[in-house]
Order: structure tokens, then C-alpha cells, then sequence
């Protein structure tokens, strides 16, 4: 855990008194993203659970959606580009799959960035491999607006920085089964996706996906590519986001806080 | 203007109250940027001021430094994805340069992000065309204290919807030079850039940005690239935007709230 937050000196201004002291940050490091030893990405994330990051990266891609077809991952070794020599620096991962390799992508992805596959707006949607439309899930608003306190709750234990971005994934009676934090929303969202993948839980059939922030429309995808039928955000969404949780029949929930909360597709889930 | 919003129907829940209404949201739509008519990327964007992003973005990139190497934009027709048919959605814009294209980079970008270059973590920090840290730029605590309002009232204007960040460039004096707003907050100080290019204001000198929300990796690298010697956040930075900023010797504040800021970088431009 210790690599989650990095001590920096900070000179703290607060009106006429100035003092520098010690300041904690959110950690940001680049990841690169190995398959079969070619790279495929690289993503700007918070160090931990990196194991979980690239498995939930492949499932957003649509090139896993088994546990089987992600067989091994293991950190290598990379070159250190201050001293030219080969270390293990924990930020480069390797992937073993028996299904294809996703097209390299040649490109990074930063702290507060998700999808990245194509130069072509045509393939911007990924083909999900589950349909949340069927999805027999039905919640309660009480239950929906107890989440972000739980979020908060389970976080705070872990963010001293705020900077920090938290997904949790929560059953339809409000237990919490996994949470993950990093300074991108979007990793965050990966590592809660990759935890259930490599525990075998994909399609995460009848869950409540809650994350910090806003929803946007690679948010909405990533929980399609992983089964979860409803998602749910204490800030706004973007036009874009409403429109593809209509097409997929998820549910999205914005403006999560105390008793309210908009409901902008398959409010049917929410209010039966 | 009007397609900074959009317009979507919403189940509105408060306590026991549920009632149907139309909500306002910020529009996320994807924009292909093309080179010579060879496509670069794909930014997931708030439509508004194209051009003035796709100009900051190659500035970003280190493609472009000076306004006449960037000679010319234009919206093209693309294929629509719904009927086949080639429409100009407005959202893939052509440049000319007289300078050779970056690599296309074969991804695309997501609202919330920004730089997406390259498979290699040695080759994450680009190039910067300008020497900050030679910027002779001062500011007192009280001018820097007075910009998270002044972004947030020209910013009130635009966005009614609680999704949009927002970039300001101000002059030492204060005074707002251009306000830029996006679903991305990469893509905002994009637009600003791109405008500072198109004016012939690049390098920034003696100016501040000042960004909505927190400071990544990213937004540092940018300011560098467009020779701001000075970036403020509202929220906290990453450990790699610090260290970024203390290589560049660019002034990072943070957590500017109220009369009380961080200053992790070059405190003394601020303290003199």
C-alpha cells in the first residue's frame, strides 16, 4: 500500500502565514500493459492491484471475458529511463492470453483516461459480451442513497490525499465486494473488473457499480463489457453516457446524494 | 452554443418524491483529428471551439510551436455510423502543417484524457519547446486567491449542467485572457492552447492557467509545452505533476481554496 501515497514538500499558504511542511500526494505512475511480450498500452495509474488494472483493461477491450482465457501476468523488467539499465521497476506487466491479442494501440492513456483503441469514431463501441437489458435487478432508492456514504466510508481509510478516485462494486442488498482507488476514475473502475474477472464472478450479474465523481461514456461502457446491470455516480453524466446506458438497458444513476438522485435509463429497476 | 448541451429526459427521486423531467446535460461527442487527411486521434470532447483544440492538442504533442506552422482546418464529411452515408457531424477536423505530422496514434482518447502518445514509458515526457523556469512571472497569494472565483463566475454562463471543467489563462495582473469549457479538462486547456497558438501568444509568458478540479501529470505537461510558467488547481496534484513541475521549474499550486493554496514548485515566484 505504501506506494499508493508519496510524501513531497509543500509550501502551505493560508492568508499571511506561510510554512512548508510535509505534504501527502496520490501516487501516478505510467503502467505499460504487456500481451504475450508485445506492449499493447500504457496507462497513467496508481500503483496496487496493477494485476487486476490490465485484467479489467482486457475485459473493457473485449478481448477477455473468461477467466480461463487470462492465464499468466507477471511484472518485467523495463528499462530504467534514468540510468538506461534494466530493473523491475513494477510498471511493466505481461499477459498471457489463449484468446488473440487486442491490435497494439502505440499510444498512453493518462491518470484520468480509459478507452483508448481506434482512430476510426465507427469503432468506438465495443461489443459487449453480456446483455444487462435482461437483467432481473431491482433496488430501492433507500439503498441506492446509503452507497456514496459507503464509498466515502471504505475510502477514506486509504485516501489522505484527495486525489484519489474510488470504484465500489456493492449486491443488491448493499454488501460491498470490492473497492479500488487510483487517480483515474476509469482505473479504479479496471481494477474492480479485473478483481472479478480472476475470481471468476464475470458477468456480474444483479450488482450496483458506485463510482466518485462523474459518469461518462467509457464509465457506462465498462460496466456493459462486465455484466453490471445498473451504475450508479454522485456527479453529473455526459449526454453521451445517458445515450449508451438507453441503448444497453443498464440503469444510470447521477447526483447521488443524501435522498435524491437522478435516474436517466431503466428507472423500472430502481422503482418497482 | 447549443450543442455545448443537450437535452435528456430523467426520473427525478427526492425522498419520497418522484417526478419526470427533462434535465440539462454537458454533451460529450467524439472529434477525429486528422493530419494531411491521414487520421491522428480520437478525443472524446465537448463540441464548441474544435479548432482551437485540435491546435492545442498539436501543441501539446510538440507537432506545432508557432502559429504559421499550422495553415489551415476544416470540418470534413465522415461516415456515418448510423446510415452508412457521408455527413459532416462536424466532428472530424483536417489540419495542415508545414511541418511533418506526428505519428497517427491509433487510439482514441476519452473525455477525461489527454496525452495518449506512445507504447514506451521512456518516451511519456515530451519535449518542450520553452524554458519556463527562466520566466520572470510573479504573483501574490492574494491575486492567485481571487482566480478560482473568477473562473467559476465566467464559467456559471456556460455550464448549467454540473459535468463541464473548465481552463482560465489569466495575466499576472489578473486579468482573463480566455476561458475554455470541456467534459474533459485535458481538452479544456487544449482549447486554450490552441487559442494562444491561433492569436500568435505562444510561449505564455507571464500568464497563469488556472484549472477546475485537480492537476495530473498531464495538465503540467501541457502548460509546459505552451511556456505558462504558472499552473493552479483547485484540488490536490499527483506526485508525477509535482515532479513534473519541479523538473520544468514551472509553479504548481494546488488546493487554492478560500485565501489558503499548496505551492509544490517554484514557490518563490509566488512568496517574492
Amino acid at each position: 500500500m505504501g506506494r499508493l501515497t508519496a510524501r513531497r514538500k509543500v509550501v502551505r499558504v493560508d492568508g499571511a502565514c506561510v510554512l512548508t511542511r510535509p505534504d501527502t500526494l496520490a501516487v501516478e505512475e505510467p503502467l505499460e500493459i504487456r500481451v504475450g511480450g508485445t506492449p499493447l498500452t500504457v496507462t497513467m495509474r496508481t500503483p496496487g492491484d496493477d494485476m487486476d488494472l490490465a485484467a479489467g483493461f482486457l475485459v473493457s477491450e473485449g478481448a477477455v471475458s473468461r477467466t480461463d482465457q487470462l492465464t499468466a501476468m507477471r511484472f518485467c523488467a523495463g528499462a530504467d529511463s534514468e540510468s538506461g539499465q534494466r530493473t523491475n521497476s513494477y510498471n511493466v506487466l505481461d499477459c498471457d492470453l489463449t484468446v488473440p491479442a487486442p491490435a497494439p494501440r502505440a499510444m498512453y492513456t493518462t491518470s484520468s483516461c480509459g478507452i483508448c483503441g481506434t482512430a476510426s469514431l465507427a469503432a468506438v463501441r465495443t461489443t459487449a459480451a453480456y446483455d444487462v437489458s435482461v437483467d432481473p435487478l431491482t433496488v430501492t432508492p433507500l439503498l441506492l442513497s446509503a452507497l456514496p456514504d459507503r464509498l466515502r466510508a471504505e475510502q477514506r481509510v486509504f485516501d489522505k490525499t484527495g486525489g484519489l478516485h474510488a470504484a465500489g462494486l456493492f449486491t443488491r442488498d448493499g454488501d460491498l465486494l470490492c473497492l479500488r482507488e487510483d487517480v483515474g476514475r476509469h482505473n479504479a473502475v479496471d481494477k474492480v473488473v479485473g478483481w472479478a474477472l480472476r475470481e471468476g464472478r464475470l458477468p456480474l450479474h444483479g450488482t450496483v457499480l458506485m463510482v466518485s465523481g462523474r459518469a461518462s461514456f467509457e464509465l457506462v461502457q465498462k460496466a456493459w463489457m462486465a455484466g453490471i446491470p445498473c451504475l450508479a455516480a454522485v456527479s453529473a453524466p455526459s449526454s453521451l453516457a445517458v445515450d449508451l446506458a438507453v441503448e444497453a438497458g443498464l440503469t444510470l444513476v447521477g447526483f447521488l446524494r443524501g435522498s435524491s438522485m437522478n435516474i436517466y435509463s431503466r428507472a423500472d429497476r430502481v422503482l418497482t
